[in-house]
């Protein structure tokens, strides 16, 4: 009975391997999405629905494969982007700050080179800018995360075939702060089209044989606006992971494998802002729904899989009482970011003369305090504290981040917003803890269990059949 | 040959069902014990090995089938260990504060009840009262958990086989705080044999059909010692785990249901006191070592499955450096608790009258500091501060806790190990964050995944063939 057992298991097996080779590959990347980071969206959504307790499942969290990856990297318990980004492409660990090399500084071979050398179309695609650490470490081969320049000058030597993100931060100058020649021709000539937004992208789309879509002139080359902020015409991850799925599935019927990175929601984690991670999160999500509708069509031969490169911010889902009021997080209608400039620009409309009523308007109108969710005194007291030190005394001490400089005021308006929500906090910066991994599709049963962050691009390979 | 792969499936299915049916199931709930109290245990233990960053994986971290599931209740967004422990054990979502009932307070079946049903053995274990509310949910069905006495009531109507833990808290005086029969006798009466502490187990246990197994006489009836605080002869889980065994096997061939609880893991997180968290999250493992020779031996019928009721504290990972710290941890050697106690000692036997240098003293054996824990001046600072409050000028109001009280310089004291650790707290209470879920031996495979708490018993039913 054994040995028939066995015999049928290996049958079985070979049929269902047969079966689920990975055609086309999905990778998405929350960069800073924690375990946490996607509960408190569920739990959030499910606030939205009807004010119910529980969970309402973004759709990758309704994929039925699911585990748990660890994110430290070679040199540090808590990885940066760059070697959280190198250990996601390449599959190995090295230390923070590498791009796509090893401890040893060589260069790795990332599952974007495997999936090109098996015949496959590529495509990188970030909603912060093309050079920055996630999307290069799948690219680029460089020691240092900075050497935006250096990075840039790969891209047009992978060969991969579609790229988009907001732009490149150093188009012209080196590492060692030298002006250099730009490599947007450099980048032509090797036969990429550059498309600035998405109205130049249709006009060019038609003759372009490879692509690097970035957002329209006059735009910011570090970033996509946070999904609360977005306006019409703002370029979104779900229009690009559109256009990138029509861009590397025309004449071609070998597949494709492509990462797109949610490279905001480390941002927002980094400023400590949870209404604008979870709406973050969620844009991500409607990104993944365009993949999956993709899946939908090619179901025995597409993978979709959902990661992260570390959590950020050690996000708290309780902070002492046995509740929480996601759904306050609603009420907050830009990230703090635009709450701060806004900050800024009052005080200089008026000259260094705003009153508390003005102010109060403001934290009002974005934040939905006093009016939609009621401050405790000590909150009011918090908020009204720092302005009478920042707006009254003109004592302005901007709070840093990684990725911005908050007015004080603005600094003090979310930590009263996580305090009505019930989140916490540990950190400005990123934590070693665990990030989720989800898959649908051909392979995505090897995503299950406890893995660590190195395993995930082996097993995209092994689904893949790379070579 | 799509036919012949599902005919194939299904036999392949069918025999490995039959191979899989767990006689003896093993269910592990570490209180308080989510997805970060494990993942920093095994980054501390990889850093006590020799630096290493990394993990060195807990035995059960290294399980083949491993989740995640969600705690929230019926009520709460945070659950209470009522009705998480309520979930654990009956597959429902119920109310905070519920033990064994629904929202209409009607009597829900646990999973203990059903493998009774089933011919199995069944043994209750827990680190704390044996009334508390995760051991209780199993047996007993009350509205609150706090009618200790009317749960241990129900504890001789179980007919359970083995019961074991610190004690119980109100053996003589009901809810409604009128004295009462001592429940002592009337558990006697009904066939079980009282042991207090593991000589008189030794003594009694030949001739016992069923067995309630206590701290020995003198001892607390709230809890064991936590495992950091542990002296030669104070009972252990691991001691309890292979008595269980040994008795729930004694002329049984049907199998065993058996719960234990690793209840202080919780109280350790109320406490934010992460030295004793992680020697407690080990001393759970140690027990589960103990199960684990039990499923060497029965591989083939043997489940053992460890999850969690809730995440306690918000523990994160990071504060805002790219390292940890964890191996500062092993420097603190006894608990916060007994640090406190030990405080107040030298506080009476000084007279009021207890210098820096004493202090320094105690807080260098106990904790480190100075002499294996260099202390920035902010955290020198932050001690000696407390002290002059709570020392000096004699101003000293307790830091309470769901479990304890603390003196204000001993909660100094852990703050600043946790920062030392770089390890960051957002409650002194439980949190909505996710617990893990690990599992080896018959039906593991049942327990891969995302899943919801209530999922959990009713997997374990499955695997077991409970009917």
């Amino acid at each position: 009975m054994k040995r028939l057992t066995y015999l049928l298991l290996f049958v079985l097996m070979a049929s269902m391997t047969y079966a689920q080779q990975a055609k086309y590959v999905f990778f998405f990347i929350g960069d800073g999405m924690g375990v946490n980071q996607v509960n408190t969206t569920e739990m959030f959504q499910a606030e939205m629905e009807n004010g119910r307790i529980g969970t309402q499942k973004l759709l990758f969290g309704s994929f039925p494969a699911a585990g748990i990856a660890t994110s430290y990297s070679a040199s540090n318990s808590v990885t940066d982007s760059s070697a959280g980004g190198t250990a996601l492409a390449t599959g190995s660990k090295t230390y923070n700050g590498a791009i796509g090399v090893g401890v040893d500084k060589e260069p790795l071979e990332s599952v974007a080179y495997k999936a090109k050398k098996s015949g496959k179309k590529v495509g990188v695609v970030t909603t912060v800018s093309v050079d920055h650490a996630t999307p290069a470490a799948f690219y680029a081969h460089q020691p240092d995360r900075n050497m935006y320049y250096e990075i840039a000058l790969e891209l047009p030597k992978s060969g991969f075939d579609f790229f988009a993100g907001a732009g490149f931060l150093k188009p012209a100058t080196t590492y060692d702060k030298q002006e250099a020649p730009s490599i947007y021709p450099i980048m032509e000539e090797a036969g990429y089209t550059i498309a600035r937004g998405l109205k130049e992208y249709e006009e060019k789309v038609a003759s372009a044989k490879k692509m690097i879509l970035l957002q329209a002139e006059g735009a910011s080359a570090d970033c996509l606006p946070y999904a609360i902020d977005r306006k019409d015409g703002d370029l979104a991850l779900a229009d690009i992971t559109k256009n990138a799925i029509d861009f590397l599935t025309k004449d071609n019927n070998k597949g494709f494998f492509l990462m797109l990175e949610g490279g905001k929601i480390d941002w927002a984690c980094h400023s400590n802002d949870p209404a604008t991670v979870v709406k973050e999160v969620i844009d991500m999500d409607n990104a993944i729904r365009v993949a999956y509708e993709f899946y939908q069509k090619h179901p025995k031969e597409t993978l979709i899989v959902v990661s992260a490169d570390h959590e950020t911010g050690g996000l708290g889902m309780g902070t002492g009482t046995y509740t929480l009021n996601l759904k306050a997080l609603d009420y907050q209608k830009q990230s703090v970011d635009l709450l701060s400039r806004a900050m800024t620009d009052l005080r200089k409309a008026k000259g260094n003369k705003v009153t508390w009523e003005e102010m109060k308007a403001l934290l009002t109108e974005r934040m939905g305090f006093w009016k939609d969710l009621e401050l405790t005194w000590e909150q009011e007291r918090l908020l009204r504290d720092e302005f009478e030190n920042s707006f009254v005394k003109n004592k302005v001490v901007f709070e840093e981040s990684l990725y911005s400089k908050t007015e004080p005021l603005a600094a003090a308006a979310k930590k009263v917003m996580s305090q009505i929500a019930h989140l916490g906090w540990t950190s400005g910066s990123h934590t070693a803890e665990y990030v989720p991994v989800y898959a649908i599709g051909a392979g995505s049963q090897l995503f299950m269990g406890k893995m660590d962050n190195t395993d995930i691009p082996k097993r995209i390979a092994k689904a893949g059949r790379y070579k």
